[in-house]
């Protein structure tokens, strides 16, 4: 019998198909080519990049365009948002629009044009989530950005462009819906229990623990209660915290190696393996708030999106997350 | 510039990214390649099938799975949700489920193995819509149900796993979240100008006109002034009616003309594009609504999900909706 099961947070439902359900095995992935050829986000071509907002040099930030980096910000060179302008909102009879005025950068994680994610040290993934962090504390004190989004595509079929492993982020001068939506679901949680919903979904998890794929003193990897595609994650902190940038570097490397270690087992699960997560935090300066708590959303390429998810934002999972946990939490261990 | 705009039903955000746009000649589409070998959805092959929930023969309904039949509806033989069971609504700690109680069929729509939907015989095309109303108002008697979507997904891009021409429908026993996130914008539109927001969108677009495709007497055809891709229409009835099954069978000759046409204008800019269409109608046993309005959205797969899709709801969209207009306009008179 198949299963409906509701997102807590969001409402919104999705369908495990276990009678469709798939091995990790019969996911197939062709391993992506290697076009070889030039690459503007390599060393020694700093150049054909706009120049830096942030770079680590021997772990500490630098401004000077040199080839001795470790991770480097710059602006996106064919940017969805642009940086100069005011809004300039206005009507058209109707409806409403302004003008594109956001941030768009490119975080290049690693000197190394073949170098992998969850495969770098760990000292040098807690880099990439410091830059992320820092580039988010500088956006914020800009007054026409009200979100950042900060994620990764991995693989052609996840919308990456460039094989060169980086990460993104786009500064908003709107909430961007499914963000209001998930601050709505939280709120209306803890105005009805006093309790954070991720905090609760976090106790539950550990309780029951069928859905949890690892965990560090402070991270906690699951698999969510009502997962969009097969494999899907989520990273959370284990203590209550609403804000990315308030983490400390101490934090930031306990997310360095739970991601790492999340991102390896799902590649072992399946090998090359497409995937996007997202960083999910609260709005540009709120504070601390108590309804809400940031975390990873990590989402495999697996499913496409046909009609009805269009229509419906209902997805059809054929992999009972209790099942995909326990695949991930194998994974390693064999 | 880019452009952010605002869907007014939705409240959901996109980027027009102009400086990314490209013409419809740039849009190369494999032609798919025909498979050939069994096809259990051609005429012959009724017993591949489970016995159908609907066909009409010579123009009128009927049930016996005999192979003379011109529109045929079957019980998916691998449905995501099945017919047989209650609910079982239940709780897993502060978790929701349910079982996976619902109809999902298909609407063979053709007995042409090679027949494209948007070049048969508009007559044809109607009894087709004819199908979706029926099985809709078929469903509608079983009181589990809260919501039919009724979906077309054309291409392997778009979901479809097989050639012969066909769409399906899922019955829900929950209302899909997209669903009732329009019902809410439409609603709160209505309580505060006391007029239906698609009749009002369609008042502006024709004085306006440069987001008009198409028009006939019953029907037109916009590019939506927000759409999440390249091409996207929405086919809207131009009188007020919010229920899809309340539609009359001289209405869905109408109907079938415009779909048509909207269809083979989508062919002429961009060949072979694989699309979805989805049935945007009001929840079951409502009555006629004031506040909504339905309608198609057809929607081209033309650009990828990725990280900031996931993580936003936001799409950047690369092409204006006013040129793509224009593109859709030009198609049929050159």
């Amino acid at each position: 019998m198949p299963e409906l099961r509701k997102d807590p947070v969001l409402g919104r439902w999705i369908i495990i198909a276990k009678e469709r359900r798939k091995r990790p095995t019969d996911f197939v992935i062709e391993k992506p080519k290697v076009l070889g050829g030039f690459c503007p986000l390599c060393p020694g071509n700093e150049n054909f990049t706009p120049p830096e907002v942030l770079a680590y040099r021997q772990n500490s930030p630098s401004k000077n365009n040199g080839p001795d980096w470790q991770v480097r910000v710059v602006p996106n060179k064919y940017p969805a948002l642009i940086i100069e302008g005011d809004l300039g909102k206005e009507a058209e009879g109707l409806f409403d629009k302004m003008n594109g005025i956001g941030a768009h950068e490119v975080i290049i994680e690693s000197p190394g044009h073949n170098d992998i994610f969850w495969n770098l040290p760990v000292g040098h993934i807690s880099l990439i989530f410091k830059a992320f962090r820092d580039r988010l504390k500088d956006l914020e004190q800009d007054h026409r950005f009200h979100y950042v989004m900060v994620f990764k595509n991995l693989g052609k079929a996840a919308g990456a462009s460039l094989e060169h492993s980086h990460s993104q982020l786009i500064a908003l001068p709107v909430l961007p819906r499914m963000i209001v939506s998930e601050l709505e679901g939280a709120k209306s949680y803890f105005q009805y229990k006093d309790r954070c919903l991720f905090c609760d979904i976090i106790r539950q998890e550990i309780q029951q623990g069928v859905r949890v794929v690892c965990q560090n003193e402070l991270f906690i990897t699951i698999s969510p209660f009502a997962p969009r595609t097969p494999f899907e994650m989520w990273v959370l902190p284990k203590q209550h915290a609403s804000d990315y940038c308030a983490q400390s570097d101490a934090q930031l490397t306990g997310l360095a190696e739970i991601m790492s270690q999340s991102l390896r087992r799902l590649d072992c699960c399946i090998p090359n393996v497409p995937y996007n997560f997202v960083l999910h935090t609260q709005p540009l300066r709120l504070g601390n708030i108590e309804h809400f708590h940031w975390h990873f959303e990590i989402v495999p390429t697996l499913t496409s999106i046909a009609g009805f998810e269009w229509g419906s934002g209902f997805y059809i999972n054929p992999m009972p997350p209790e099942e995909a946990a326990q695949y991930l939490r194998e994974s390693l261990d064999t």
